[in-house]
Order: structure tokens, then sequence, then C-alpha cells
């Protein structure tokens, strides 16, 4: 590849560090083009990047695709620019294995953390079941999550994978509900991925993005 | 293949029915075990099937594979048994673009219109602006699905893909709050979705299941 892929992107979410994640681990060349969240939902990003008007979304002049949706767009790089199967499987039945976890986080720790955190920050009432609701589902992942760490590292085989990289931009929400600790499996492995370079790394910079205001 | 896969579901939620869905558009053999809300968070399905504790699962004796998240086995189904791509697409962008979807309908339509119905059916007390910010949010995913198949047939090229039948299980419970034709495209393409054998003749088992009480 020669041209740099350019990451759609936003300073506060979680959901474009994700992918801003995996283009550091592949050593892909990127550019981030910062949005305001007051122009996502409108033309011409509605048209011309994504109908959904959310962050991420890429767009790859090497191959000419625009892509929105943080799953599918890391499924697409690894894919397109991981021929050595670092950070996922090509074979059955750890690649099924990886996508299932990624899903998990798709449709299960990235929606009821964005609900945790919308009635807990910024509902316009104060609304104690829902909070209360919501937290209890927080709790349920890092459940799930503990249990399927027992005994393991990573979550699929022996290697750090998408599936692994793809919750821990959330988790620092998380974090700040000071229960992690409660779940010492899933504790240890989320230590293990915020020590890796990229993750300290992307972090740094997201929290250099919030400060720029982006 | 020779084996039937087994599917674990249940009458009422939409997911299993997802996956039940292209099992019968695959023409797979498979058989339904129903499975009672009560056992699903403990063992030994915890254990066993998905620590997620959640319908759908399946496990593949042919490839001795067991998986959780719908959206995974949906992915597993057509990359394993549907050679001729019936279902989705082998180049890209295209495959790519079903992915997109496939997430979209995981973290996007699947989670907030689960969300509108926990606050509209089951929530243990009567919270309006609770209420009315997922009526928002289901509505935002016709506006969405809506704007792109504007002058299109289905969501991807030019033929129904697995990023379509995603859809159309949790459709049925959108199509009570009485929105849907405010969205004519979006309209349009559901009632394409209704009227495949497929859809018909799951609907129809999904009310008989529930009729039974599974």
């Amino acid at each position: 590849m020669s041209k740099p892929i350019t990451l759609y992107s936003h300073g506060t979410g979680p959901n474009p560090w994700k992918v801003d994640l995996i283009l550091r681990e592949l050593n892909i060349p990127y550019e981030t083009e910062w949005m305001d969240f007051a122009d996502l939902k409108k033309e011409p990003f509605e048209s011309k990047v994504s109908p959904n008007g959310r962050v991420p979304a890429i767009h790859d002049p090497n191959t000419n695709i625009t892509l929105w949706e943080s799953g599918a767009i890391i499924e697409y790089l690894v894919a397109t620019y991981d021929k050595s199967a670092a950070l996922t499987y090509t074979s059955s039945p750890e690649k099924y294995h990886v996508s299932q976890w990624l899903h998990f986080q798709m449709s299960g720790q990235g929606p009821y953390f964005g609900q945790a955190a919308w009635f807990w920050k910024f509902h316009q009432e104060q609304l104690p079941s829902a909070k209360e609701r919501y937290f209890e589902q927080v709790k349920r992942v890092f459940y799930v999550l503990d249990k399927a760490l027992k005994g393991k590292t990573w979550l699929v085989g022996d290697k750090c994978t998408i599936a692994d990289l793809s919750f821990v931009t959330w988790d620092g929400m998380a974090a700040k509900m000071g229960i992690e600790k409660n779940y010492p499996d899933y504790y240890a492995w989320n230590q293990r991925l915020v020590a890796r370079p990229s993750v300290q790394k992307m972090l740094k910079d997201k929290e250099a993005a919030m400060a720029a205001g982006h």
C-alpha cells in the first residue's frame, strides 16, 4: 500500500479509538480527520461517508472503499492488511470465536456501556432505576469476560487478537465505576491490554485530542 | 454435511429467529433445542454453550464448533455452507458492506429496539423520558435504512443478503409502533423481505413456538 487511510474520528467517543488502535497495531499509514459532532448527522457526511452519521468511518484510497461500523472496519483491516494473521486466526474454530467476541463487544459491551454513560452523565433528568439497570448490565459484561478468561491469558487461543483489543477503549469508562477489581481475571486481562505500547500511545493521543478540543 | 446443527433457541426473542431464518434460507439441516430463560444464566449452559447466558447459540457436530452471538453465527454459516455465495458476496467492497450492515444491525438496531421494548413493556416503572429516548432511536434506525435504500432494492448490490435478512425479525416489534409507513423506502424493503417464503415460514413457526410456550 502507498496512500494513507483516512480515519474519520472524534476525541471523546470510544469507538473511533478502537479502529485507531488496530491501525497502530498493524502499522498501517493513516491520517485522522477530526469531525465535529454537529457535522456528522448532516450533509455531506451522511451521503458521502456514513448514512448513520457517526464515527468511526474510513476511506481507503488504495482499495477505494468507504466503510463505517467499527467492527466491520476492523474486520476489513485485518483481512486486507494483516497478512501474517498477527491479530487474528485463519483456521476454524478460532477465527469464528474471534468473530463471536468481536460481536459481543459490538452488541453487548458497547451499547450497554454507552447507555450507562448516557443515564449517568447526559440524560436530562436523574432516573435512578434506569441508572441501576445499566450499572447491572455493565457488571454482567464484566462477569461474562471474567468467567471466559478463567485460566486464560487472551480470549481466543494463545495470542492477543482484535477480539481482546476491541474491548479496551470502553473499559476506561468502566474503570471509573470502581468495580473492575471485583472481577480479577477480567482485571488482569485489562491490565495486560493497557500495558501494550500501542494502547499506551493511543490513550495518550486520545487525551491530547480531547485537550485540543477534537 | 450429514448431521443436523443444534440451534439453542427461544420462542419470543428476535435474535434466535435471525439464525433460524438463515438456516432455512441455506437449507441446512438443524434441530431446535428450546431453552427456558431460567436455564440460560446458569450451569451447564453457561460453561458448555455460552458464557453470556443467552440465545441463540449453535453446536455444529460436523465441524465440532460451539458458537454464540447471532452475527458471528450467521457469518460462520455463510462461510461454511453458502458455497455459491447465495446470501453474501466474496468480492470487495460488497463483502465488507455486507459486514457493515450486519454490524449496524447488531450494534444499532438490536440494542436500541431492545431497550425500547424494555422501557415500553418490561421496566418496573413508567419513565416517559427513557421511553421517548428509545422511540427516537428506533426512528433514527428507520431513517438510516430508509436513506440508504433510496433507489435500491437491497442494502448491498443487487441481491438479498444476510445484511437484509438480519433486520427482519426485529422489525415485527417496530411495526407495532405504527411508524414504518413514514419511511417509504424502508417500508417497501421490509415488505419485500416479509414476502419471502422463508420469512413467512419462520414467522409462522415463531408464532407456533410462542403458542406452545417455548
